[in-house]
This record gives structure tokens, sequence and C-alpha cells, in this order.
């Protein structure tokens, strides 16, 4: 398989943990760890028996995690890269291919993409958005650098489907493709299928939104295993006891706990529904969202003024500085009784600029 | 104050996290987190109520962790910077001191920092330990680099004192000097009361060894404020929410239980006289450890065969394979029932050679 890997990292040499096994109970004298349980103090917090082996290392490779994560996505353990959050994903993402290399992604995104383009010293691009704000597919084609894309993008909340990722991913035989699927659950189309068959993609997706646990920090890779490979090789040289042991097994539990999953993810494409509804009946210019959030604009108040306006009155959107996007705010898609008060805060602010 | 910044960085801009207030009962619509807990089957993990705030994001800036990690150590809360472990907060201070520049640290420690090194591009040079194995303090005055010594120094386990360090960093003015103190509560002296004295000198800790938090990932560096600004623009360029909601917890109120800290720490103190004064009483040369690990050499067994030997019976240690620390093997201080277990296979290990 050919090598994605930057030059400058392609024969790194990783730090490597102390063994770790799993096959014997040893009497374990080879990492440093304390032979006592942590404070009773600290252990109160948690209620099981995971307190007690706070002590230890966890599992650098976490593997039951990668297992579990690897059986829900019908891929293998070996296709299947841990984060501490997406983020760190990501961040691993750009040291193994864009550092000091090219790379390109929309310039309406995530805005850490451009930091993390920074930070690894990349040569990077941002292509504009078309005026519809939609990801234009022929601006990617035939690249000739990394390319970044979050499907649905943020925070316009649209997205590629499926093919038209294959068509990036196809004409970039020689460059890594990242696909962030970090909203991806709420609607849009997943290309973790398409990583079967192309090695040059790497798709990442985080437990922070649809599965409730922005709080425990855990994200993933999918990739082919000699892209995973290589990840590694930076996670190794970086932060190779990345994810703590609660997290690892907080993972596992929720991601095979797929009813609620569905559950609460079909909960909110509904009332992401419904919102959206609302605030077009109220003359909000509103994106299509296959997201948790929409991105909306207002006819009759700037961006800016509603976020200031809507906290003033407990209620907290995001809203971004960038020209183009000024006169938007971002609504996180919460409950319904969330929105409604959202509403109702949305018609007294509405109210106040009809008769000022 | 002098920056200490690496130029590639100076100017880094840093991303941006959503706020996080908490001055007000915010309907928060802000940061895209979901509205429902996560699945019960992952909050079964856990005991108390925190499963249910899994679902929003940690706080950032981690104020009350580092407020109380503050009180302990008599400092302020812009002197305290938190890592996903001390790995974490080592690759930070890499990055920001050394990308792209000269730093120097001994050619036996801590494997990582060359790893670290390799990763940033640093131009770096090992400075070999005297035939003793002990730091020659002469070697890094004036060190025209970053300086980074592990103080007690692993794998051999010998400690500076407070005035070697401080002769360190005050004859490094223009340079920053990291004092990575993983383990230093077992015994030797922290240079942590220097830092309000010296601007260039960075101290680490971590809770994985004396507050037997490994499985936790959670460290943390003290240091003049300027300088921990300059890490934290690292850390918002890398990895902004880095320490999980559980961690934050847990490390806060493991840092208040002075009580027990004091009381396992001393064990393993006395645990650690016990083990070196019988593995001498069995003809090994052991290093004076300062750590929760002793450093010793068989005269009769070489390093890899005591590794191997033990492991066959159920014993873990640590075996290097760099040449001048073959013969040793590195021990963790367990308890004293794990060390008599230890010290019975290894008689029966040196039986087998004396008759071999």
């Amino acid at each position: 398989m050919k090598s994605y890997m930057v030059k400058r990292y392609s024969s790194i040499e990783a730090y490597v943990p102390g063994e770790q096994p799993r096959d014997l109970d040893y009497v374990k004298l080879n990492t440093n760890e304390s032979p006592f349980p942590p404070s009773p103090k600290a252990a109160e917090i948690l209620g099981g028996g995971e307190a007690e082996n706070l002590k230890l290392y966890p599992d650098p490779e976490g593997k039951d995690l990668r297992d579990a994560i690897a059986k829900r996505f019908d891929v293998k353990r070996e296709n299947v890269l841990l984060g501490n959050g997406s983020d760190e994903i990501l961040a691993f993402a750009f040291f193994a291919f864009c550092a000091g290399e090219k790379c390109v992604f929309p310039d309406i995104s995530y805005g850490f993409y451009k930091v993390f383009a920074e930070l690894v010293g990349a040569e990077y691009k941002e292509i504009p958005l078309g005026s519809d704000f939609k990801i234009n597919v022929a601006d990617y084609e035939n690249a000739g650098a990394t390319v970044v894309i979050a499907n649905p993008n943020a925070p316009t909340g649209l997205a590629l489907t499926a093919d038209e990722v294959e068509r990036i991913v196809k004409t970039n035989p020689d460059n890594i493709v990242v696909i962030d699927e970090a909203y991806v659950d709420f609607g849009a189309e997943s290309a973790v299928p398409l990583t079967k068959k192309y090695d040059n993609l790497v798709v990442v997706q985080t437990y922070s939104k649809s599965r409730s646990l922005a709080g425990a920090r855990l994200g993933f890779a999918i990739a082919s295993s000699g892209v995973i490979d290589d990840m590694n090789k930076i996670k190794y040289s970086l932060n190779p006891y990345n994810i703590n042991r609660l997290t690892l097994k907080i993972g596992k539990a929720s991601i095979e706990d797929e009813a609620y999953f569905l559950m609460t993810t079909s909960k909110i494409v509904e009332n992401r529904i419904y919102t959206t509804e609302e605030l077009r009946r109220r003359g909000f210019y509103v994106l299509d969202s296959k997201t948790n959030f929409v991105f909306a604009r207002s006819a009759a108040v700037p961006g800016e003024k509603l976020y200031l306006e809507l906290k003033r009155r407990g209620v907290l959107v995001r809203h971004f500085s960038a020209d183009r996007i000024k006169d938007f705010v971002r609504i996180t898609i919460g409950t319904r009784e969330q929105t409604d008060v959202l509403l109702a805060k949305t018609d007294e602010i509405l109210k106040e600029a009809n008769n000022g």
C-alpha cells in the first residue's frame, strides 16, 4: 500500500509504553503505578468498582472499545483509532498527512482546521463555499493536497451525499481525504462504508453530539489499517495513554446501546424540523440542516444583536464574526421545551425591533 | 516579561471554544451538545450525578481544579496548566519552547523526551550521565538551550537537590528549564517554590504515581503566568477540552485529601527502603532511589534474563536495552506483599543461576 505520511514523520520512532499484558494475573511492577487505590474522596465521585482500577494506566491500545466500535461499523479493530475527543484525532491527521505540506478546506467550516494547519506548518488554502453556502464538489476534485471537509459542514449544517464524497475521494488517490462526520448521525450519509474501498479516506466521528458524551472526551477515526498505523505513530509520539479508563468503559457501553442512540437522535431530528419551521414562520432564512443545530438569519435583527439580546434573556446561541456569516446565528437543537423558550425570547426581540 | 516562546508559534491564533458561562442558568444552545443524558448503560458505570452532566463539554479552563492545585502549592490559578497526563504537558512545553530550536536532556532519562524533540523538530543533544549515573549539574549551566530534566531522574531514581536545580535555572535566564517531577513526592525536593523567583522555570507533576490516578490521566505544570500563557496557546491549538469532566472532579477531590496522600506515599517510601535493603542483601547493586521504583543490577543474572525469568514467574518489571543500563531492571515499589513475591521469585532465579 502507498504511504500517505509526510516525509518528516515517516520514520519517526514513537514512544513504547511498558507492557500491559492481559493474559495472566501478574504482580505488576513495571510501569510505576501506585499499589494503593485513589483517595476515597475521589472514589466517592464514582459509584462502581472502576474507582479502584484508576491506579492503573488505561490500555494504550484501547482494544475493547475499538472492538466495540469496529463491530458497530462493520470494520476491524485495526481500522479504528481512538482520540481524546475528535479534535485530537484531527490533530493526529494534520500531523501525519499535512505537516509542511499542502492541504485545503472550505473557508467557512470548523474553525479548528486553520489552527491545526498553522500548528503543523501546512501550506493551506481555504476554498470559498458557493453563494448558497454549499460545498462545490468540483473544487475538491484532483486537489493535489490533503482535503479536509466537515460533512455535514458546520456552521452551515449542509451535507454532501455519499456519492459526492466518493467523487472527492476517488479523484485524489495520492492524497488523504479527511471527512469530519461530527454531525453525521442527525440525517446525513456516512462515508464509513467507503473506507473499505479507498485507502486514502479517513472518516472522523465523535461521541460529543449524537452520544451525549461531550464531557467524556471521545472521538475516533475509521480508515484503512495502513493509514490508522500512520496516525498511531503520531499518537504514540504525542500522548500514548490518551483515553482514560472511565471513558474507555463508558464509550463501550454507549456504542453498544443502539436503541438509545436511535431514540435520542431521532428526537433531535424531529425538533430540528420544528425549530426550522418555526423560525421560517418568523421570517428567518434557515439553511437545510442535517445536524443538531440550525444556521439562521433574521431579516429584522443582525446576527450579533440577536446573539446579545438572546443572551441578555438567558438563551445562549453562537455568533461568528466572519464577514459572510456575520448576519447568522447558530442555534443548537435542544429539547422541545428549550426551543420554545428560544422562540418566545425571539418573539420579544423581533417585536422590539419592529417597534424600534 | 521576556517571552520564551519559539518564533514559529509566538503569533499563533488558537481556537476559541464557545463560551461556557457559569454566572446564570442559561438555556445553552451554543456548543451543539445533546440535551439528553448519555445512554443509561454508560451512566451505570458511574454512580453519582456526574453521569448526566457528561452530555456537556468540560470547562476548557479547568478553573475549579486549577484553584485546588494552586491552593495546595501556594500559587495562583494563572500559574497552573492542566494536561491529559503529564505527557501532554511535556508535549505542550516542547512545542512552545523547543520547536525548531535547541534543547538538551540527559542521555539516560524518560524516553519520551527524545520522541517529543523529534516530533517538534528540535535540535536536541543528549548529555551523558556521570559514571555514577548522576546528573552533572555543571553540564547544564549556561546551556544555551531549553533544558529538560526529570528530577528525580528515571529510570535511575536519583535526585538533584533544590539548590542544584536552582543553579541550572539561574544560569539559563534566556531559556526555559523544564523540571519533570513525576516522582518527586517520594522523597525528593520540589522546585515549585522556585517558580515564584524564576520566570524561566516550568515544573511538571502528575497524578499517575503519588496520587494513584494513572487511569484518570491528569498532569499539571506550575510556572510564571506568562509561561503558562504560552503553553496555553499550544493547548488551545491542539486540544482545548483536554481534560474530561470526571477527571476534573476526581482530581480536585484527590488533591484536597492531603492526609491520604501522605499516608500512601510514606508507605511506599517505607517499602522502598525495605526493597532496597533486601536486594542489596542478595548481592544487587541498587541506586539510591527517591522515587516509587528502584533501579537494580544483579551480580549474577543479566538484566534481560532477570526480566524474562521474573515474567515467566508472574512478576513484571521493566528492562531497557540501552547499552549503559542493559544490566539493570527497574522495579516499581508495590505493597509489601508484592515485594515479598518479587524477592521469593528472585531467590529462585538466583539459586538456579548459581547452580547453572
